[in-house]
């Protein structure tokens, strides 16, 4: 059986990726790309808002009218599994990504990866091709940070969110993810019940659109991706003294945003110095007591640093400090400090070559963003697959994928999901 | 009768100057000082606020026990006229401040002021001392531009005040001048009727608190003002590009703070080697859209210069401008350029001739901040008075001014007021 399989599949793999159906896939994201959509203002899906609910609900049916057997875990992820008739393997391979938006995002971010498994099951089902294992398209929660810190349901599916986090908001004002849980009746205390062991796992894989400008810059279909970037962040604060801006000589003042500017143009020059492969943003900062005619007597900002070298990341967080050691009552805090993860070799193999198949260019890279992959890197073989982003815009209403792109990483994902099942069927 | 009052003031004159009742005076800035105090947050009472009303409303009556005229003007500034039984002169000499506060702010500035008027009028009426005029007691409405610029009853006594700006509030939620101005059953249609000629005015009196550190520093007791410096205020916009801050590389980026931030320690440069005696001072900056994980697209900044020399403040002014014409897409708007006032040489000598009469330590000095007087000074003869402010602390709950000093400043008021009845009175 295993064999006859592994021909049911070269044959498909003859048809040349005309599986997928493009227009079913983008009407999927123009739908669902209404739900929290206001003209102007692109989509806002804050996870567990009423938002995000509603488009757990339109998932959920959507999964159920392709045949796929749906349900939410305990950490409010929505799984839809589609059973295979010639399972021979207890393991099962997983599709995931997310719904859940930032305020003001766009259509695409997380979208794409779980209506791309929907579609993949769909093909499965309709095409009536049989996989070694079950397959699950998984929208996991809260991959935004609405709540406090992001990925909260990819991590508490490998049991390696703290509890504490899902009882601490990130700022006042906002409801805990704990809080939000019970608006679907689930209970924060049981969060622990979401836990699967990895080795349940054949495979995660996430198709993702890029966010950044490199795929479309070099004309390039697909990006295997081959690591995560670590995220290390950090506020720092400069102290100075408040005075009245009119009665308070130049030679007399300890102005903070005087003595903390220099910080601004240091950090692009150390990172650039260290590793042209890292990035380095100060994109918050703030003045107290923040009036026209007082001088700043504090300036806050952040720090973020990203790199797939951990001590690359803490060589510029020492010069950091150095600098803040310099200057008295000043200090910098870690936020904190995410190591960067590798995928999987065969893994990364199989999408590249899954790609080719598929007729399309790719090029492996590094992804610069955090995803739900990173959650299951260190414990499950994981894949990512990126497809362009139009001028590199994400996190905003402008975010594009075209059609055609968006269907190639849907063909991608499933030619890759066909190749594994083609390499367990390998007798 | 001119000499005899004469001689009736050169006997005061030797009284050594213990008419100022200092625990009265003591006892009616804390008695005010509660009016909008919270602990720990100081005196709150925005101009034409609850709290402001509350003031005013205080004053009005103790002005009437201290058996003085009381009405409000068509601007809402609250005047007491003490009427002298030996009028020889149709003109008036004004004492006035402020009883409006900034948010957060002390028991001094402003207070001070018109309660030390209060305190002289009373003296005044207690020993029997004629005037060869009528002394008015005025507190000016919205000194602190609670609603958009500031000095507002003291332009518009001098016919300076713009009409559009009492109907337009500084920002969005702000209530305007003339919408609060109904509060009180004043037609802001009327404002005009505030109008005075400068003629009508002998001399403008102000005592204040030095808002800075100089006096304390040399430990002197009194400042008696040369002039009022101008004020240069401009919003500064430096545009970037917003981009994701983990998968654009550093080599790809136009970071807005980065291309900003050499002015923020420019702009101190410029000043000190300009003019000693100019400041300069950036006290508000935002990034847009703000957040850790954004390369931020627009940095703006307040720049705010003073100096009595306008032709200094337009000299750093078109360096910046020549700055910002450098940054593509930059811009620089100007918010308001206001030149500085010279006060008049005569009433300075008074002043210090007053406090060498009261046997106390005097410099002649420049104000770094904006006073009511500034209103008057171009069109009235204007004398200002300082006492000194601890650590030089001023719009906050720290602002601090001994009894002692406090009656210190009260006594030269006196003592001016005396000395300018004195050459009034000489045939």
């Amino acid at each position: 059986m295993g064999l006859q399989k592994r021909k049911g599949l070269n044959r498909i793999n003859n048809s040349g990726g005309d599986l997928v159906n493009t227009e079913r896939l983008w009407s999927d994201l123009q739908e669902l790309g209404k739900i929290g959509f206001v003209e102007g203002e692109g989509v806002t899906r804050l996870a567990l808002s009423d938002a995000d609910i509603a488009a757990k609900e339109w998932l959920t049916k959507r999964m159920k009218e392709a045949g796929l057997e749906v349900h939410m875990d305990a950490a409010t992820n929505v799984i839809g599994k589609l059973k295979s008739a010639t399972v021979r393997d207890s393991k099962i391979v997983a599709v995931g990504s997310h719904l859940d938006t930032v305020p003001q995002g766009g259509r695409f971010d997380g979208a794409l990866g779980v209506l791309a498994g929907l579609e993949c099951a769909r093909v499965l089902q309709e095409k009536k091709i049989g996989l070694p294992w079950d397959l699950e398209i998984i929208n996991f929660s809260d991959e935004e940070a609405s709540h406090n810190a992001g990925t909260v349901g990819s991590r508490a599916m490998m049991g390696t969110l703290s509890r504490d986090e899902i009882y601490r908001s990130k700022e006042k004002g906002v409801p805990t993810f704990a809080e939000d849980m019970k608006r679907l009746g689930k209970d924060p205390d049981r969060i622990g019940e979401a836990i699967r062991s990895p080795k349940m796992f054949k495979a995660l894989l996430e198709l993702h659109i890029e966010q950044g400008s490199l795929l479309e810059a070099r004309g390039i279909d697909i990006g295997a991706v081959t690591g995560i970037v670590g995220i290390y962040r950090y506020s720092v604060e400069v102290l100075g003294k408040t005075d009245h801006a009119g009665t308070t000589p130049m030679s007399l003042r300890d102005d903070a945003l005087v003595k903390a500017a220099p910080i601004f143009t240091l950090l692009p020059q150390w990172v650039k110095a260290r590793n042209r492969e890292m990035v380095g943003t100060i994109g918050q900062i703030g003045l107290e007591p923040g009036a026209t005619n007082v001088v700043p007597g504090k300036c806050m900002c952040t720090v973020e640093l990203r790199s797939m070298k951990p001590e690359d990341m803490a060589a510029i967080r020492d010069l950091l400090r150095e600098w803040v050691g310099k200057h008295k009552g000043s200090s910098i805090k870690t936020i904190y400090e995410k190591d960067s993860v590798e995928l999987l070799k065969p893994v990364i193999d199989t999408i590249v070559r899954a790609a080719e198949i598929e007729g399309l260019s790719v090029i492996r890279m590094v992804s610069g963003a955090g995803h739900d992959s990173q959650s299951f890197a260190p414990y499950v073989p994981t894949g990512m697959i990126f497809v362009p982003s139009r001028g590199g815009k994400s996190h905003c209403p402008e975010e594009w994928t075209d059609a055609q792109q968006a269907a190639n990483g849907c063909r991608v994902l499933l030619r890759t999901i066909l190749e594994l099942a083609g390499q367990d069927s390998t007798p």
